[in-house]
């Protein structure tokens, strides 16, 4: 274990003597159901994002509320806070996002307690919330207050705090860069809106895979037919879409579209270390999801890579077809068929979308059908990943052995957080993503928790990341 | 064309001189919108049964309705009318069996005038049940009326008149059975409720192909999961699902189950004969269903026998997958795939959900997947057909002679007519079915239609039916 600094260590006397005060103000930012998916809740976002901004006033923030124009009812979308804490142009300047808004929750879900009565059980506070991203935000707020108490902020601080994460963070990307000029002098981005990868260990995640979503369409006749009359004479668009669907990988996941691995960047000796080293528990994660076996005999880099490191892809349904309960003797007339792939470095959107539509149009060729194709791709979020081993890295490094005194393990995540492309592409700047929460927190879930530990030692960890980013030579 | 008997003459001259009150009698029958599928529609339903149940009564019948239960809105469904004219047992007894539901219709859903007020143009009564089945039905009572009016009628009638016929025939077969010795003293069943092959030729149908209803459950995971975090790990069971349907039967329609085709009854050179001559426009099929292009190169022959004579199999969708519009990227937890099978003879259910099974088992077992398999028949329903030379057969195509001068064309139809086996059950005696409408009359779409020409013609067809029976040896 590091020897904490002086600093450090008032700062985190601070924080352990204020920890019943920080649960006291979680209870209250849970309690304002702030659910960006139901416009009936609007106002309660209204009040959750008042609520945030006195909080930053009080720490001396200057607090600007940007309107970002209006939902399909004509809905004024919930207003984004930009803050400034500082501007000393002899300290760094650290650019924090955010989230208050939250998924939606009720009590008949299954949850134990009343979602937005925060409960404290067994050491874990549940509420909705309480760690995506409200107690992390606060984390924040702690720490920064914790920091003026025993003495003073080491940097200087920019929020971005949004109350439409939930729902795609609509109308954020034009207000960023509408607003590029805010994040002039931003020298590191740090996002705390993620979790470890499973209960023991403390993460920084440092890469995302990119997505690709395609719609391939076959169109057979002008209507919908009825089998028993039409049945065997006409060549029908299901059968052709399920053949197309066939060809898309084998049985062991592996994608059979031509030369589609040619550019992933090839395996190294010291990333298969990495990843050797990473704390997981195949068993905790395979008895999560319920399957009866993972793939790849269960080994673990075989698993985290296959999560992280390769692409993969899933077929995610059908559009057009019968797909409700019961029977129904319908022929399809039209069917989209719903698939994406996950994408890795080198590879890129441009180069899988090229190499999808001419693999299926051609197998569609060989099979010779009378129907019609269309194959397009319907959207791509592009990969994200980050030199684990840059300085805004090693800050949070250093801070988490601060605070829990081991490295933390240096992870991937297997999906798409298109917010920070965004964040990457107005700042020009390293992003870490620093998690409070654990693996099991169960965000978007029924009973979602952070525990007190976390939530206690995460306020530590944020501070002294800041401290450490102070610190950069 | 056969010398009509002068019975035949003077009811064919009454008929023709009534033709304006036979419209006017439809026109009202169409306006009572007994839309079985709508419980709002009960009441109209409900005046639909009273206003046939008065009409039968002016013709002297005895009439019945009978109550059978109650739907799931504990609604009391629609009693069936069943009635008896004469009972001279010199006579034959003709079971008549017809419906005076209707499917829904509106205006907005592309009708050119209100569906529920009869509208002539060019020739053809345009309205909801002018062809399926409430023309037809007042086809049976006009023709009796002439008979009682230019002499008398030759057969004694029994009439079973159901009004949930849209929705199933929900509580027929159990009230058909418990009401079995209402047919006793049967000797031919007529039911006037299909429609010729094309727009020329009149046609009798003698022989509908079974089918069977399956589901394939894949089972994967105890929960929908997200792509970006579990693709890659876990066998997905959407996939596994594409390749089980991908392997029912080959990009010719060919169904690929094991021994799937060893007891279909061998085609003979006189049936191909029998094909031969039926009039049917490949052309216009094609252009009704706008297909490009319909399988066995067009051949006339070959879309017939695959319409009637050939099994085929449907894929008609799956559940538990992404159906919606847009792009989720959600790896579906269960997924069940649905398609279906008809037979033909000798096949029987029994036999083809056999090989079914262990076909999709072996398959599945071949591919070694982690996931869970099950596979059942959900429902069938059983091939029917009749000697299309029976006497009952031939009474109808003597009728068709008189009234159109042509021999009709016998022909099959593709689908299952369930009711069709329930009164085959309950009766034990040859079904005709002799359809007054044509092939275009649009049932259950937008703008039906029975011809004029049709509907008076029709009325005298099945007057020359009942004279026809009466002239069996």
């Amino acid at each position: 274990m590091l020897p904490p600094s002086s600093v450090l260590s008032s700062l985190f006397s601070y924080i352990d003597e204020h920890k019943h005060q920080y649960i006291q103000n979680l209870r209250e930012a849970v309690a304002i159901q702030s659910v960006s998916g139901n416009s009936e809740n609007r106002k309660d976002v209204n009040k959750m994002i008042e609520w945030t901004s006195n909080r930053l006033k009080s720490l001396g923030c200057k607090v600007d509320l940007k309107h970002i124009g209006f939902d399909d009812k004509g809905l004024s979308l919930p207003d984004v806070i930009m803050a400034s804490l500082g501007d000393d142009p002899n300290k760094r300047t650290v650019c924090i996002y955010g989230h208050i808004d939250v998924q939606p929750a009720s009590l008949e879900d299954g949850w134990a307690s009343p979602p937005f009565e925060l409960t404290e059980r067994d050491g874990k506070l549940y509420g909705r919330g309480a760690t995506d991203d409200k107690g992390p935000v606060l984390c924040w707020f702690h720490a920064l207050e914790a920091f003026q108490a025993t003495g003073k902020i080491p940097v200087n601080v920019k929020f971005v705090l949004e109350s439409m994460e939930e729902c795609g963070s609509k109308g954020l990307e034009e207000l960023l860069i509408a607003e590029k000029q805010f994040f002039d002098n931003v020298d590191y981005v740090c996002i705390s809106d993620n979790y470890w990868l499973g209960t023991e260990r403390p993460t920084l995640t440092y890469a995302l895979r990119g997505i690709c979503y395609f719609h391939v369409e076959v169109e057979g006749a002008a209507l919908d037919l009825h089998s028993g009359i039409y049945g065997g004479t006409v060549q029908e668009a299901m059968e052709d879409l399920i053949y197309l669907l066939g060809n898309l990988s084998d049985k062991n996941g592996k994608i059979a579209i031509t030369n589609f691995y040619d550019n992933v960047a090839p395996l190294t000796d010291d990333e298969y270390d990495l990843y050797k080293n990473i704390l997981f528990d195949v068993d905790e994660y395979r008895n999560s999801i319920g399957c009866k076996k993972l793939l790849y005999n269960e080994d673990k880099v075989q698993i985290l890579m296959h999560r992280w490191r390769h692409p993969c892809l899933s077929i995610h349904g059908i559009e057009g077809a019968f797909s409700e309960h019961g029977s129904k003797t319908v022929i399809p007339r039209k069917v989209i068929g719903k698939f994406s792939i996950r994408f890795v470095p080198n590879q890129s959107s441009k180069e899988i979308e090229k190499l999808v539509v001419s693999y299926l149009e051609q197998k569609f060729k060989e099979r010779k059908s009378l129907n019609n194709l269309k194959v397009f791709m319907t959207g791509f979020g592009d990969l994200w990943s980050e030199d684990p081993f840059h300085p805004n890295y090693v800050a949070g490094s250093r801070a988490t052995k601060h605070v829990y005194g081991v490295e933390p393990d240096l992870i991937r995540d297997g999906g798409t957080i298109p917010i920070l492309l965004i964040i990457q592409k107005v700042t020009g700047k390293n992003i870490l993503l620093l998690p409070v929460g654990q693996g099991d927190d169960g965000a978007h879930s029924q009973n979602e928790k952070v525990n007190v530990k976390n939530y206690i030692e995460g306020t530590k960890l944020l501070g002294a990341y800041l401290y450490e980013v102070s610190q950069i030579d």
